[in-house]
Formats: structure tokens, sequence, C-alpha cells
């Protein structure tokens, strides 16, 4: 195997990314429905933010990362925006991922390996998106701790 | 884009799978690092395992993985196994982590959409191997709740 060649093999295409993406997706919402309402946006360890607030964030970031999918272009989101509920929280979560879906199916190839310029900076497509899935994960696992700290059975890591 | 083109477009090159779990490799080497001595196998929040034994189950399932990437085979680790002091967990990280690019170099590219035995299951390598980093980033996260419990700051989530 020449350097070459291996450089331009494939690790994952778009369909096993977007699946990756979905089945991460699948998994926080089961998350989110864990915590008992009263509890989702208060409860909290070591002075961080509840999980409800953190699950706002990922999802102002996976929308402005799907919104980019399609357009290309990343303005930056309104923090302040986004779902205050458990019950408004799950309806967007399940719109972020129809849209997702459509959305995926006609993404421009050439979007993962093309330099991107993000609020935070110029990178390749293929960092800017799996930013939103390892934030995802990142203040998700903090979420497992906080249901732990409850006294909760978090859902399990491994099912997508 | 017709839906065949987009099945075999790549996301994520061979190199840039390599590249994005070697930063995040790092990223949880400072977080070992950001742990006193005498809490990183002791500290827990909710009953859960202290991150010195999380971060040891880390080095293992990544060790297999990348013992996988150079031989196609996915033989169970010993659980019991591994560092069980701050500097030996150190020690073994960097050397797996000079490992991985070294056998990085010379990954079969068909290894990723190959089907896999693991212990757990068949499954394609692309799944196998991002597995190992979103368990990475996964426990990483709880030790970031346990720096927080500890009153101390955890690194830049961002940073690689």
């Amino acid at each position: 195997m020449t350097a070459s060649v291996l450089s331009t093999a494939t690790a994952l295409s778009v369909p096993d990314f977007l699946a990756h993406w979905q089945g991460h997706r699948a998994l926080t919402r089961r998350v989110i429905q864990a915590f008992p309402e009263e509890q989702l946006f208060t409860f909290s360890v070591g002075g961080m933010r509840p999980f409800g607030v953190q699950a706002t964030e990922i999802h102002l970031v996976s929308a402005m990362t799907v919104d980019a999918l399609h357009s290309g272009q990343w303005p930056a989101p309104d923090w302040a925006a986004g779902p205050t509920t458990q019950a408004e929280l799950l309806r967007e979560w399940d719109a972020l991922s129809e849209r997702l879906s459509q959305v995926g199916a006609s993404t421009d190839p050439a979007f993962f390996s093309a330099r991107h310029a993000l609020p935070w900076g110029e990178m390749p497509g293929w960092v800017a998106a799996i930013y939103a899935i390892d934030n995802e994960i990142h203040h998700r696992a903090q979420g497992y701790v906080f249901l732990r700290a409850l006294g909760l059975e978090p859902p399990a890591f491994y099912e997508r």
C-alpha cells in the first residue's frame, strides 16, 4: 500500500457518516427522555450546566451543521434560542432528524473535503461535520453522569 | 447527485480518520494528566467507576482496535489487564499512539468496508473502528464531570 493510494482511500462514505450521526441522535433522544421533566433543566453536578441546556446546545450545533450540509454556509446560531422544555426539545429533535435525512440524501460529496469558514475558524468540511457528533457524544456522556447521580439507569451506550 | 454516486463518496479518508483519532487521544491524555494521582483511580460520582478505570478500558479497546487495523483479527482483551497507575497509563498511552502512527500508515483500505467478527458481533470495519473513538469521547466526558466535581478545570474540549 503506497501512501498515495492510502491517502484517497475511504474510511467512512457519506452514507456511513449520515447513518452514524442518526444512530447517535437516536441515543441522545433516549437520554433526553430518561430525565424527569422537572430535573432536565435544573439538575447539575459540579456547577455544570443542566443536561437540558447542554442538549439545547447540541441541538443548535447540529441544526447549524445540517443547514451547512445543505447550503455550505455556517452563520452563527442564536445561542439564546432553542427549546426550553422536554416536549419542545424532543419535537425539534425529531424535526431535525427528519431534515437531516432529507438534506443528507442530496449532500454534495465535495462538502467533506472542501474548506469551510465557520464562526470559529476555517477548516475542512469533515472536521466541521464530525465536530457536531463529537460535541453530542461529549455532552450526552455528562448527562449519563447526571442520571447516575439521580439514581437513574441511563440508556445502553452501545445501542444506536 | 444520484444516490449511486453519493453512496461511494468519501466523508472521511483513512488519513482523516487516523488524524481524528490521534487528536482525541492527545486530548484524553491531557484529561488523564489533569487528575491528581491520588484521585484518578478512587474518585467517583454517582457510584460510577473512577476515571482511571474508565481510561484503562479506553486503552484496552483502543489497543484491540489498533491491533485489528494491523491484523484484521479482534481477540477479546483481558479486561483485568492494563495499567493501574497514572504514570503507567500515560506510558502505555504514548506507546499505543506511536503504534497507531506506524500501523495506520500501512492500513489496508479495504479494512473499513469489509465485515469483521468482533467478540460482540459482526459489523463493518468503519463501525468497529469508530466505536473506539466514540467510547473514548464518552468515558472522557465523564472524567470532565469528575474533574468539575473535584473543583478542577478540565482541558478545553475543542483543542486536539
